[in-house]
């Protein structure tokens, strides 16, 4: 079964989509399976990481912003602005998809982990994600 | 089918759970099917990984040290200790999932690979992971 | 449903796989489903990256390069060849499996995305690939 939502992102950080997998999940009454979720898109990607704290979320941020320069000397690809080439390679070094066991109709997780969208454009956009569920 | 199971690290750098896996898909009776692994912790992470030379898995750690330092002046989440929020890092480098095939009862992994914990505390502790097997 | 297929690939580097993927999934006659694919090996790796501009792939690897350098004094695996630590290295900071949804029996990659073995060793090889088909 394969669902289909938007995540709407006003800038580069992390957005919080674990309900809406959930609901997935959810509305689809299958007790016991498998839930991939893939973001069709190559400028934003997928984490799962704490939902607790949000510094631990401004710190994986910056810390990505530090890795991943924007007008690296060593960039051909820049025509489609100077954040792109950076929102690429930053997908690559996180999850374009990512697969997680339901029970009960529960995702799952830990305790304190949360599935996010990590928007790498500063602009952000309306990123499409894929959900399939099977058993 | 779900079934979890516990890896008790001892301190950051790689821990094998090959064999457990294996042991889940063998003890399932399944044949042919995709078993997924998910870490349930945003500290810890997943990795395949050359299980023959312990001097590869020696310097996969010493090269995330260097690259994700602890103590780092742009961090704000301090709070957990020095080595939490490089960890966060660390496990948003590498995987939380992982889905590998399998035939025969045998999971489909290369000569040389091996299913790894990669714990990114200093003092380690009881990993949670979750196995589904699909068909 | 488990297919098989190797991908040759000539040096460091992208190499799309996309179509034969997309073969794999329209000669198995599922019309919904997931596709996972695993690569057995821990010196190259997979990625989902944008496959309009040839540019986009040169600077991927042109980054990575700069990331990860041959001969960084703190590597004790070193009998391989100065490329294998660094291989391993940006093999774990990508994918060794992806896992894709599909309907009417296409894969649901987003208009710019393509399927890449990331070839991490100077030479290449041929790459083996696991395809696991489910519902």
């Amino acid at each position: 079964m394969i669902e289909r939502f938007q995540c709407k992102t006003t800038g580069a950080g992390l957005f919080e989509i674990t309900d809406r997998v959930q609901d997935v999940v959810c509305e689809s009454g299958i007790c016991t399976g498998l839930c991939t979720i893939l973001i069709q898109h190559t400028s934003a990607s997928l984490t799962i990481q704490e939902n607790a704290d949000p510094s631990a979320k401004h710190d994986l941020q910056a810390w990505l912003d530090q890795l991943v320069k924007p007008n690296d000397p060593l960039y051909t690809h820049t025509s489609e602005g100077p954040d792109d080439m950076p929102a690429h390679i930053k997908a690559a070094l996180t999850s374009t998809t990512l697969s997680i066991p339901f029970q009960q109709s529960r995702l799952c997780l830990g305790i304190w982990q949360g599935i996010y969208v990590w928007e790498h454009r500063y602009n952000g956009g309306n990123r499409k994600i894929v959900v399939h569920l099977g058993r």
